[in-house]
């Protein structure tokens, strides 16, 4: 179990913050997601792999920073 | 074959634009789409049932206004 936090450049909305939430949540391993519109934070817990957040995130738009 | 616009009043960051383009891409019979973000309009081309669109759209965040 971790849990961390990333940034997105591109969430600029409301859907966006929907489609960020339900990305992450896809991800195996993930047991909580939340999303901060104002400064395009994702949090994510669980025991899940970065690097699989990293691509279900990018190929869904919104990829993480750096 | 037809032609037809709608309003989508959700749309608001062009993640919106990429998301409401692919959902009505993927409505049978669709063989052309386009989204304008400042008027929040939708373009469709094709021989479509607009139910189908209408739902599609509906799925995925986007309702058709009315």
């Amino acid at each position: 179990m971790n849990q961390k936090t990333y940034h997105i450049p591109s969430i600029s909305c409301g859907n966006c913050v929907r489609h960020v939430e339900k990305a992450a949540k896809a991800v195996p391993g993930v047991t909580a997601v939340s999303v901060d519109l104002p400064t395009k934070k994702l949090s994510v817990e669980g025991a899940f792999e970065e690097s699989a957040l990293r691509a279900q995130l990018a190929e869904d738009g919104y990829p993480i920073d750096p």
